[in-house]
Formats: C-alpha cells, structure tokens, sequence
C-alpha cells in the first residue's frame, strides 16, 4: 500500500478540524483536562474489516498537538477482528480528545469503504475479475476514497471527468451513434487517453468493436449478454459489467469472464467500520 | 423548511465541481456536445425516499453554467415513490452533462440521509420521542448533513465541539466522577450553553441529577434501566436514549417515555437514497 | 485560561503577515539586518492592563523564524503594571524586526479587549453579576476576541447566529408577539439551542416567562424596572442587562441582581493595551 | 472618494458571514421570519460622526440575499448627526435580520475611524499638516481601514513592509548609524520607493539631511525641536510628527509647520460609530 | 476550440488581479478617471500568432468591472497579423484600465504558446506527427497553457502524475530494467491508465515491447534510431520524439513516421503574442 | 541576496505540487519506487546563466517528504557553467522523484529570469543605467519573478498597481495633459508614494517637469531624444527609458545616460534556464 503525500490530505484534515472545533473549540474536554498527562489510548476494531486511513487519522490528532503519536499496529488494508486493537495513540489527553471524533469520522468512514471492497474482492476471488470503483464518491474525498478502495484491494476506475474519456447513453445519443460517438472522442482526446463507451446491448458493443475502443462497459446485462459480450470481445478491450452488483450476485458476474465489475455503492453508501477509542491509560 | 443561505453551500459545491473537472474538464462532453441546444431534463427517484439538498444541486448545475434551471417538483422534506420526478433541469446539454455527477453525488447523499432519518422517525411516530443525529458525520459536509436530518423529520444534536458541552466518559475519569465533572463545566462555560452528560448507570444518573444537568445521554442502558432513568429524571432534565438504534429497536426505546434517541448512522453510514438523470428532449 | 489550539488561530496569523509582507516583503529590515546575529527582545507593556494573544504574537515571529522563541514572563489572563515585561522574545534579529508589527497589532488589540473587560469585572466585583461580551465583535476575530474576553475574567455571550437563539425586537414583530416568537423558536431548534429573548419592558418579560424562557436579556431598563425584573424571574431564567453600560455604570446594575452584563464595546471600541517591543542585546 | 473594487472586500466580507453563520446559520430568523416579505429599513446614525463601509455594508446583505439593495442617502466621507438617514436597505426581511449585525460590524468600525480621523483633521484645519494613519491596524482589515482614513479626509502612511522604507531605531542601531542606514536602504530598494528614517534628535536629523532622505519621522519631540526640525529641513524632505498625538495636543503640533501628524489610533483604537438598523415597514 | 469552464479559470484569474492591485487598488487610475464615461478599447495584435485566452481576459475586466464587455473578433485559435484586432472591450474607462495588465498578462502568455504551437504544427503539417507539450508549464497556470496548446492546433500530453505512468530512467534503474519497470506499473494502475515508457535505446524499446506497453518515449534518438524504433514498433505502441526539437529540425524528426513530438518549450520558454489595448474613444 | 521569507513561497509552491499530484499522486514512482532507500542527487546545470530559486526548490521537496534535505554549491545570484552542480539534494528517492518536475519548474524559470537579467546587465556595465523590470510577469508569480530580477543583478519597478503611480497616455488622455495629470495624482497619493509619468515627446517631459515630477518613463524615444531628455531632466527627476530593448541595443541606451532601463521581457518572454536532475546514487 502506497500512502497519499501528507500534503494531498492536510487540507481535507484541517478543514474537518475546524469545522468541528468552530468558534470556541472544545468546551468540554478545555474545562475538565487541564493537566497535559500523558496518557495511552488504542483505536479498536468493534467489528471485522479492514482497515485504511491511519495517516490521516495520524495527521488529524498531530494538527490539534504535535505531541500526539499513532503507531500503527495493524496497517492500511490489513484485515482486524472485533477488538483487535489498529494503533496506538500517545499523548496529551487534552489533544486526544479534542481529535478524537474527527480522527475517527475519517478512519472508520475511509475502513468502511476498504471493509465493503475487500467482501466484493472476496466474493470474486478465484476468477479473473477485478472490483472497481466509480465517481459516486463523496464530495469533497475522492482522493481519499479511492485510496480506501484500492486498501480493500479493488483497482481505480476514473479518478474524475478529465483522466479518461467515458461515452455514455446521452453522449451517444447526441452523437448520432456509438461509433460516431467514439470517432470524436478519439480525435478529441491526447493520446494517453483512454477511451471506454457504455453499452446496452450486444448490437451497440459491435459497432464500438467496429471503430475500436478501449473498455467497454456492459451495463446492467444479464449473465447470458455478459459472456457473450466477453466472446464478442475476444481480447480486444477491457470488460467492465456494471449494475446491481452485490456479494451474492458478484460471483456469477465474474464467472462470465469480465475484466472488472464496477460498483457504486463501494463509496457511496458502505456503512463505516466500526471503531472506536479506548483509553488504556 | 428553511434552506441554508447559497454562501454556506458554495464553496463544498465548488471544491467538488473543481476535484471532478480536474486540470482538463470533462473531455468526453467536450468532444461530443459541441452544441449548446436547449435540453430538458429530470431528477427521477429510483427508491422511495424523502429529498434534501436540491439547492445544493441546483447550485452544482448553475456553477457549471448560469442558464441552466432547476424547477423543483418535489421540494425537500417531501417523499417521494420511484419513478416519480423530483425537478426538471432545463439548459444547454453541455453543461448539464459536465455537472450531473457532481450535483448527483451531493443530492443522493443528502436525500439518503433525509430518508433514513424519516424512516426512523415513522417509526417513533405517536411516541414522545425525537430522533437526533451525531456529530458522526461526512468530513466537510456536516452543516448540510445536519440540514438534511432536518429535512427528514429528525433534529439536530451539538453542531460541533463548541456549541454545547457533551461529558464523555473519559471527561468523568479525568474528573473524577459525574458531579466533578458537570461542576468544572458550569464554571467554564458561557450561559447560553447547555451541558448533556453521558451516564452508563443509573448511580451515574442521580449523581448527575444531584448537581443538575441540562440533558443526560442514557448509553446503552437496556429498555429497563431506561424506563427507570425517565422516572428519576421526572422532567428536570432532557433524556436521551442512544446506542445500538435500528429501525426495530427504535419503537421500545421510544416506548420508554425518553425524549430524544440519537443515531450515529443516519450521517455515517445510510445509503444514498437512488436518484437518476433522466434526458426528456 | 485555557489557550486556543494553534489551528485555529493560524490561517488569521499567516493572513496578517502576508497582508503586511506584501509582495516585495520588509525591505527595510532586509537591505539593514544582513546577519542573523542572536537578539533578545522583549515584549513590555506601556500602560497597565491584562494579558491576552501571546500564542498569536508567538506564531507570527515562528512563521517569520521558526528560530524566534518567545518565553512567557506573565501569561494571558494576568495583570501587569507600565514597565514590566510581559515576555522575552530571542532569535534572530531580522525575523523580529519583520514580524514585530504583525504580533503587536495582535497582542495589543486582544490585551486591550482583556483589559477593558478586566475593569468591568473589577467594578462588578463582590456582586453576582458576570460580564459578558456580544457578536459586535470585529470581522474575522470572533474566536479570538472572545478568547481575550475570557482572559479578562469575563464570559462570552454566543458565538454566532447558530449556537443559541436570541430573539430580538424585529424577530417579536415579525412573530407577533413575544410568547408566539419563543414558541415558534423553540419548535425549531435542537434539544440543546438555549433561547434567549430581548425585553424592552416588563410586560414583555411577564409574557416570556409565561411561556418560559432560557434567559432574558433586559434591553435598556431603568434600574428600578431591572430590579423588578429579577424579581419577577426568580431564578427561572437567566437575567441579563445591556445598554449604556460603563465602568460607573456597572456597579449600580449589578447591584439589581442581574446575572449578567452584557456589554458591546469590550470588542467593538476597547483601546489597545499598549504593548511595545524594546531591544535587550 | 473612489472607493475599493468589489474583488478586494469581497473575501473578508464573505469570510465574515461565515463566522456569524457557523453551521446552522441564523436559527432564530430561520425559525421566525417564515416568509420572505418585503421590508424597508434604515441604517441610522446614534451618533454624530463621518461615514465609511457603505460599499462593504451592502455587500454583506447582497451575499445573504441578492434580493436586497442598499441606496445611499449620505455616502461614504459624509459627515452625519444623531438620528439622520445613512442609507435605506429594501429587501427580504429574513436576509436583513441574518445579514444585519455583520454589516453593521464593518460599518460603524470603518465609519468610527473615518470619523477619528475625520476630528483630527479639523483640529489642524487652516494649517499645513495633514493627518496620516500607520501600519497600527486591524489584522486583516488594513486596505478597509487605510480607504476609511481616506473618507475621513486623511492619508495614508505605508500601506505594509513592502511600499516604502522606514528606517527605525532599531534599524539604525545595527546598521551603525543614520547616514549608514540610509544608505545600505537606498543600495537596495527600487527606483520607485521613497524612505523616511525616524529620529529622535536633531542631530540624528542631520545627518540623515546629509545623506539625503525622502522624508524624516520626528519621534516624540517636542514642539520646540519640531520646529527647529522644521527649520532645519527647509523642504528638502517630508517632515512628519508622530507620538502622543490628540485632538487636544494636534493644534500645536500642526502649528509647528510639519507636513504630516502619523496618528496610531485611528486604526487600533478608534471606537466605532454607533449607528443602527431601524426598521420601517 | 471547447473553452474552459468558468469555474476552472476564476481561481487564477481573481488571485492575479488581487497580486496587481495590492492593498491601495490602482491608485493612478483612481487619481484621474473620476468619472466612469463608456469607453471603447481594442486588443490589437502586434505581431502574427494565434490567440488563446479571451475568457480569461474577458473575465479579468469582468471581475472588476461587470459592466465591462468582451466582443470576440477573431477567437480562440484564430491566427492574427499585426495590427488585426482580436476583440473590443467596452465599458467604464476606470475599469478597463485597472484590468489592462492583468488581462494582457493571462492573454498574451497563452497565446504566446498557442503560437509557438501553431509554428511547430505547420512545421510538420503534410506528416502524421503530432506535436504535443509535456510537465514543464508555469506553476499554477497548468490547464490553461494545455488549452493553448491545443488551441495552436497541438495535442496534450499528461497532465499530472496521475493521470498516465510515464516510466523514466530513473524509475527503470530503480526497478531494475525496462520490463521489470512495466510489469511493476501495470500491476498497479487502473484499466483506464495508459502507460509509457522512456527508453534511450533500441535494446529498451525491444525490452519494453516484449512486455507491452501503450507508448514508448523515444528519448533524444538520432533520426536514424527514430526510423528503425517505428519500424520496430510497428503500430504496436504510440511512438513519441523528444529532445531538441525546434521549427528546424521538427520536420525531419516528423519524416521519421513517429505519432508524436513532444516539445517541453512551447510551455516553459515561448515568448509571449505582443498583443496591446488601442483606445478608440 | 536577501531571500523571501518561507511564508510567502510556500501557498504558491503547494498549490504547484497539488496541481501536479492531482487526485491520485504519482502512479509511476508509486508503483516502482516501493522503498525509501536515501538516494543522492544533483541539481545540475546544463546551460550558463544565474541562478535563482533555490529555496522554492527546496521546499517543493521538503514538502513531499521533510526528510530530503537541499545543499546548495551555488547560491541564488551566483553564475553557473554548463555541466556546473548547483546543488545536492539528498534524501528518499521515492519523494525526490516525486516533487522533481515542480521543484524544476520553479527553479529554471526563476533562473531564466536571473539569467535574462544578468545578460542585459552585463551588457550594460560600465554605464550609470540600472535594468528594471515591469508589471509584465507571470500571474501568481511576481514576489518570485521580482525576486529574480533582483539575484540576476536588476532592480524591481513597482511591484503592483498600488505601490507607486505610474501615469500612462491614456492617465494623460482622460486628464486632459500631462501636467493635469500629475497634479490630480499628487493631490490623490500618500506622501510615501512616488509618482512617475510615461512620456511620448519632448514636449511632455517639459511639461512634467514643469509641474515637478519623481520619475519619467521615457517610452520609445529615439538615442537622441533620450539624450536630450536626460539632459532636460538634469537630475530633478529620475530617467527610464523603456521600449525594444535588447542585448544589442541596451548599450547605446544606457549611453545616453538614463537612470534605467526597463524590460518587459525579462519577465515575460525570458526562456528558462536549463537544470536538470541527476542521479548520483
């Protein structure tokens, strides 16, 4: 696992500090921890998962006192059991506390993503297909998200509108055609580009064959269109199925021999992993 | 409902347009939609839901391109049934295309937030009882998540760290004790602030009854110890029931005579409420 | 005093350095002080007051010269006579000649606001009455100004429009009525938003503890009219007096029995406490 | 008087806003002022003074709502009495009661220091000096604050570190000497930038004459020294006072014969103009 | 020529204006045109190039004055000879000349590089090479000069780091070798990634091709290598040249048959397009 | 060389790095440069010219990863050879691979305007004339391209709009003559504000002169018209000269005796200076 540059994240961190601590910053925790004691806390798994985000969490309880330090005990996408504990965090109890939700809203929000990925890598493992996420990700933490995603061990798909080209049903539509769609793409865009069209049916997955394109996302076929999309295929481009993906139906999806399944719901509404802070000292 | 001023809104709306363009815009519209031709278009439920944060989305499409206009059918705090239209966005195709995902990804989320809170609501109705939120909410979102519980029926617990003092369990160790803490509270903060403290027992309660507190949060007490926490409390302080809250258990909790039940997962981890784009002409 | 954490008062320290570095920087100090020889300064005040902001005058010299160390003599919050020195300012000297003005203005503005409540609070003193700040703070300060207010032994009224209700003379017309505004106020917010509401007379106030409120704010009252109030309140509600309150004032209106004072100029129109910077070696 | 672009009061006025807004925004008028009727108020002086902030006022209202408009009755520079008419603001009640104190809080402190000002100025009238403000300023808000010295009919000293050279004590202290401050400045700085060099005697005075200077800063001198400075310039540089400056002592000081009289409080501790929203109907 | 957003262009274009007009504004201008009489101004063209930025200018005098208008003459794209005029700005003579510089200043750079694009481009026109930029642009200023660059007729390269692996020596020694590096990346980039592969041999570039990889970077080749590397990929990759391509020697290197010829100067070291604001009354 | 101090480089260079590592970092180095064994490199040049920019350049690094430590062998200002090392940089390869492109980015354009500047002021030595940039720089970057100027041996003009009045044709137009234009300006400006004129003719120059004037912009004079304008001025105003100046033409320019010399295209059009990055082990 490859860790985002501090500075890709900082800003995210800070501005979810501030928005917590508001005008008076934390009331609570200002009028009862006068003392600076060190003290020992861990972030403990209340649930199985797997784990992303401990950088930053790291960085959102450094912000608040530099003094503060994670050690990590189960790492980014390492798998956890209910109670098996994911760092520890030494320190102030002070800047502990304050940091404390904001660490956490990031942390169990980034493992829950990872959490979801992983069941839907599971539920695939064994066939050649890869789980993809898409841009229905929360506004604001793309970056992070994908990340999270990719600790779960899926694979990125387009990190926004401008890293590679996708046609959908109303770019064809305004185009006059899947090939017609294709072609100006293709003039349009640098050549590290990739070009992938959305597709229907088996008819329009022809013409795109027809004029040649990078990926071809099958969108909410049935198994049966699937492989023989795959047959059509043969090699010539990426095969991404999309559509009512869950675990129990990921399987069959995958036995159809796509390249990758795409989900939505990865980022857009997997629950959080639980996890919480106890003090230990 | 009182919809949050557009200067409040903004700059979220405007960072997420900006992480989605990125350094090229949207290279596959921009190949296709060389014309500007007026379209029209609609926000279709794909789920039955309530709908929050249509400004939002209406804000992500006139960023993108002031001629485009949303026309709210259903406004937000109404529910909806699939199929049923939401608001026609009438403008240029190029832009609404450029902006849809964006202004989806905001306009789920919130409707997904709305909806589970109304859910939840349903199913306290004709108790006493209010559902509240957390501050367990999305980095960066949190004034438009809380709106959106709003928008649900529910209502809105602490904002942040600073408007209100919440007494954790780790605030009373450090103090020493219910009283000692709720005491070093009342000396720090100002007379506009209220002071909620979590008790775990019902020993806890009376002790913080002894020194008067403005609301006890009754974690995870079972319905029993509920019951009898309301008839200590008799109405000298709020009661609110938290832990463990799904739409099963809400109704015995409610039942208890407490006045709010918070719910951590209405902003971490309900799932969007599903809501497409529909091209009409 | 507890201090406000480093995050949130810096983007307004690196906003004022930037604004007073311009865009050539301090071209003075740079064509002069070409070493960076060792200095000690140190920071003493001109006039008696309080203390308040050495956390700000300490981050701006930092983000001039991580070199530059400021050593408290008198913390925030502690009185000090003409002549004595509040702090010890040692690092190079061109760093502090450049953030000299930057971490004055901060440091004399806010000790001038601590100082100014100080004294109402010396003239209240051996009554029961706080004094308490307003939202006539100066733009883009609030949490700063606030922070002083406290270092002056005073307390802060709200923060903004969103963390208590204040319903005030306009919010009565619009609502027709004092009872039906309280009413409609308490409808809407959150179970732990405190109302507050402004009477100009006493029938206003009977009509308000009527229908209860959190606090009353006595707007104006003649003395006699404010001993009625209390009075009338018996401790059912918080009182507050405000208008035309000065340090001859204070006494005679605390001595009605209110429980607080509050008063707009400890922000808007307190003088600076003057602070100024003098070369040790 | 020009006033300032938009472009340049725009982000601290937006800034502002949010401050007041937090994350609720204005919960008692959200909760009240249910419909958006029109209303026409009043921004009204209580005081006698000088006007300054108009364009920033405005703003403020127009960020809440665009709905509302602001016409001025006395502009920016106008001298007002007690209980006159500054400018009228016709609009949506619900964005002039969430938008008012914020407005107000630029205006009455921008329109205090114009009126300080505005009172020096005519304490030195039919002399030669002008009144000038210093680098003494709010964090922050110095190109509002320096425009308001404007509208009080001063001028303004340098605008930051970057403008113009001002050699102090301490400079000179470590250059070794006036003349070799003076000129290590005049080896470095642009063909465009002027400098003073402040004095505290006449012979500092003469030797910077002798090098030759753009202007001399006479430090707290008496007026006995200041015209004998006076006498000793003779036009060859800008002669400006500075030091224990009021509305009392300025007379005297003018009648010295220097150019300028640099006035720190102006800006830090000028109260504000006490001016008021009536509303009207 | 598909402009860019607004939204995309605001950013740098407010930040620039604000660096131009400092604390004070444009004070000469404020100095002299008190009034704000209509005015009619042209950008002329003083030498031949191709014009790219309008919308940038257009937005800088919008921003400062919305009254001001931008009348395209000849758009983005269009070539220009001396004297040509490329577009009329109407409106206030005050805001046209606070805005002049800072409009230039985004005009003439980009269209200084779709003009040096443009050369290169006809300096190959008749071959199937394209001539694309690279990393090397002004800082902050990225999305702008691509869109010159594809305004001058050229095509983009990528546009950040994390839009396309470019493999170079550096990452090959680390990995031990050009298909070492290959597989690496390609086991850890998304389907929508292309990769490429900098080689400075025939052997690399057999290497590379062995493994597969989308495009190869044929580094600082003699034209000779170039020919053979085209033979040897035979349509099985993009080919690309760099290194010391100038109008020279562009159209031997494009002779060679490679797809592209990537030219970090058209970015880092073009000469701006002399482009001036004529007033015609 | 007096450097710029951290805090004003910093917002620029984090935004650089931010727009290179765009939303998913840097893919290549991610996927190959798995360890983060210290690595040396050099900074090198590969064309003569001045160096300037270094602790841009070093921040970019320390940015990414605050373990690569720069070491400079040639300090801003100094001269380099081709092939000369300007400085090491030492540290994870992993990061330094990362920030290179944009540590380069600043670095050579910032030394191809000192470069630019150190030719037409070698080209100028023996004679009284100073070379002198303008306003024409790179938006966002003039603190760092002014800086440039000034490490390549030049000296900064005004820096902004606001920093000294400089009065153009169409000032003088809109004034109705150059001397009314002055005057208007005198009467406007600070006493720390110089104030220059941009001249046409002889006859303009007389009449500034006759009203008194701190500086003339002598604009596309011929030789000896700038001869016969210096001889005019006689020291009572400083001389530019400005307009289609070159290496070549520079000296006779300065012959004629003018102050300075001004150039556009230091900043605008000057070619950077090529640096490259190699690796030492």
């Amino acid at each position: 696992m490859n860790r985002l540059p501090t500075i890709m994240i900082e800003p995210a961190v800070r501005a979810a500090l501030l928005e917590d601590l508001g005008r008076a910053g934390d009331i609570t925790t200002d009028a009862i921890a006068r003392s600076d004691l060190p003290t020992t806390t861990a972030l403990v798994a209340r649930q199985s998962g797997v784990v992303a985000g401990l950088d930053v969490a790291a960085l959102a309880f450094r912000l608040i006192d530099p003094a503060i330090v994670l050690t990590e005990q189960r790492p980014d996408g390492a798998r956890v059991a209910p109670g098996e504990t994911i760092a520890l965090i030494d320190g102030p109890a002070r800047g502990i506390l304050t940091a404390e939700r904001v660490a956490l809203n990031f942390l169990s929000r980034l493992s829950g993503v990872a959490s979801a990925t992983a069941s839907l890598v599971a539920a695939v493992a064994g066939t050649h297909a890869r789980i993809v996420c898409t841009r229905k990700t929360t506004p604001l933490l793309r970056a992070m998200e994908k990340y999270a995603v990719r600790a779960g061990g899926g694979a990125n798909h387009r990190f926004g509108l401008d890293d590679a080209a996708l046609i959908k049903d109303n770019h064809i539509a305004i185009a006059g055609g899947v090939a017609a769609a294709i072609e100006r793409v293709r003039a349009h865009v640098g050549h590290l580009v990739k070009i992938e069209v959305e597709v229907d049916t088996l008819g329009q997955l022809e013409e795109a064959l027809g004029v040649g394109v990078d990926a071809a996302l099958l969108d909410n076929m049935s198994l049966e269109d699937l492989r023989r999309a795959v047959g059509m295929i043969a090699g010539r481009a990426i095969s991404e199925a999309s559509g009512r993906v869950t675990e129990d139906s990921a399987p069959a999806i995958a036995a159809t021999g796509v390249d990758l399944i795409s989900v939505g719901w990865l980022t857009h509404s997997a629950p959080i992993l639980d996890i919480g802070l106890d003090y230990r000292g």
